[in-house]
This record gives C-alpha cells, structure tokens and sequence, in this order.
C-alpha cells in the first residue's frame, strides 16, 4: 500500500475543502493540474491569491467590491430607496440578469439556519435595519432562497426586524419551484417571480 | 446588467478550466474562497504552486515523483520482470490499493484516443517497447481503462509493440464493468480482475 507524495496529498487534501468537490473529484483536479504547463497552474494559483489581495465586501451592502463600497451601491441611477435582501453576492449576479430589479442590494452573508449554529447576529441582519433606519428605504424586497432556511430568515427579518418601520415588504412571487435554490432559477422565471412580489 | 468585478471572473474562468467544474462550480468555488479566511486561500494557493515545484514525473516509469525515479521503480523488493502498463499514475493508486500486484508500473500519461488527436507518438508506448528491451521484462500486464479507448490502446500495444519480445502479455480480467473507469472500481472487484488476468 502506497499513498501519494506528500505534495499531491497536500494538494487534493486542500482541494477536497472546496463545496462540491468530493475526494476523487480532488484527485482527478490534481493530476490535471501535474499535466498542464507550470504557466496554466500559476494563473489558477494567482488567480486565488489575486482574489483576496483586491476584492472584499463592500461596507454598504455586503456584495463583493473591489473598492470600500460596490459598484451598484456608487451608481446614483439606482433606486436608493428600495433595497433586495439577499443571501449571497451571487444572488445579486442573478437577479440583475433578469434586468427586472433597478434598486439596491443588501447581502446577508449567510442564512439563519439553527442546526449549524447561524443565528440572527451571525449574517448581516442589525446592519439591514442600520441601514433602513437611516437612509429612506420605502420598500424592502426579501430574496431569500425559497426553502427551509431562506424562508425562515424571510419571516424573521419581515416580522421582527422590518414591522417597526412601517415600510412595504415583500417577497418574491411563487413561480420558484419550492425547495429549489435561487442560484439555479432561470431568468424569465426569476424576472416574473420579481414583478409579482407579495406584500407580506 | 453587472458582471462580477475583475479578480472575480479570472478566478471563475481559471476554475473552469478544471476537469468536472462547470461554470456554476466555479462560481460557487470563487465565492467560498471569496469567504474564507486569507489563510485558507493561501494554502490551497501554495498546495498548486508546491505541487509543480516538488513533483514531477519517474524517468523510468512516469509515476509522479519527488526524485528523478519514483518511490516504487527504486524499491528493491518489487518484482523487476513484470511491468503493469497503466494510463495515469492515479491508476497506480487504485492498484497498490487491492494488494494483489508486487511488480513495477509504466505509465502511459494517456491513451490513444484519434478523435482527441491523440495517436501512439503522443503517449509513453515509445519508452515501454524501450523499457521491455532493456530490463528484462517477462510480463506485460496492461491494465488500461476497459473502454473503447483504454482496449484500444491495449490491443495496440500487444499487436504491434510487443509482439516481437515472445513475452507475456496480459489484460486486465472481465470482471470490471464495460464501459467504465478503472479508477473508479472497487477494490475487491479490481483485485479479483486483477488474479484472473487472461494472456491476449
């Protein structure tokens, strides 16, 4: 019984921490990256390194930015006084897809999910009414995913947090299969599923 | 309609370059490392530019290897006259595992495969009809995937490679399912195909 050099262990052992990848997946990316040139596995290895060197989270909203606050936030043609709750900067990459949604973003960072320990004050809930309190928001839009978790933060967020200020909120239209996950939505259903929004 | 800033796209781009990450993954892969600690991305940076400046590939066989020759081509107490001709040294692995193979390997770094362009001259067959003139072999096993490429190659090897030498030469039993990847069989059903090796 032989294992891997150290190196290769280390590596697939490393590769194996990312979502998605199981441990043969890991294996066969890191026999790939031994095949191709020195030149293509530093682009990747660079590219990961870039990545934390230039981008963080915006102050405002919480997307990814490359400076202190988003792109979407510094844009004055967006509505400032709506905001679209979401889970994930990723999110934001979809809904703009559907080019249904011209106001601003706030990304939780996370979902509440009490089986893993994510409560309230682990995602970015006390920043949302920060920021509701103070700058105008008329309507906030929750785009949470519609399962389990993304509903719960959903009701949360509408009843404990928003009720006080006496704003419209609302959630996304049904049209998204339930238990699915908003990422995987297509864009004609996700577009509708915005213009049909409920108050809550 | 916004894109994801620039160090955020060349890392998604980079990652889809990885066998069986499509798009999605990459995309969920960036922003888990997007989240992750410094020192977790770093590592998983290190563990790629490591693995290319401390690995490479045995002179003699075309395992992985931190030396010019790999762990198992300089141990002393593997059977010399028999060599198992694998496509990637991930085989190798999946071999040492079942125990039932004390001989040494020779790795073909692929399998000819024409609709890819990939022909004989592409891959180590050159270096085995080398290796089976200069060490004394006495028995090929050939040991490539049982699909239409890995028979393929076998059939190739056997016919017009060796042939010549008047010497053993043995594939892999039935046993593994056709059609798929010898990589991912279970030990036990490997091991077995592996005892009931039949001469072509």
């Amino acid at each position: 019984m032989t294992s891997y050099a150290k190196p290769v262990e280390v590596l697939i052992d490393e590769l194996g921490r990312l979502p998605g990848i199981g441990p043969k997946s890991a294996q066969r990316i890191a026999f790939h990256l031994l095949k191709v040139d020195r030149i293509d596995s530093d682009r990747l290895a660079n590219a990961i390194v870039d990545l934390k060197d230039k981008i963080s989270f915006c102050e405002r909203c919480f997307n990814v930015s490359e400076g202190e606050e988003c792109t979407i936030c510094i844009d004055p043609r967006r509505n400032q006084a709506v905001l679209c709750v979401v889970e994930e900067p990723k999110d934001i990459s979809a809904i703009e897809k559907t080019g249904a949604y011209h106001g601003r973003y706030h990304v939780l960072l996370g979902v509440i999910n009490p089986l893993e320990g994510v409560g309230p004050d682990q995602i970015k809930i006390r920043e949302l009414a920060h920021r509701v309190a103070a700058e105008s928001i008329t309507e906030v839009i929750l785009c949470t995913n519609p399962n389990l978790e993304g509903e719960t933060t959903a009701a949360f967020i509408a009843n404990k947090i928003l009720k006080p200020f006496e704003i419209k909120v609302t959630r996304l239209a049904s049209g998204l299969p339930v238990g699915g996950d908003l990422e995987y939505a297509d864009e004609l259903t996700l577009g509708r599923a915005l213009e049909g929004r409920q108050t809550l």
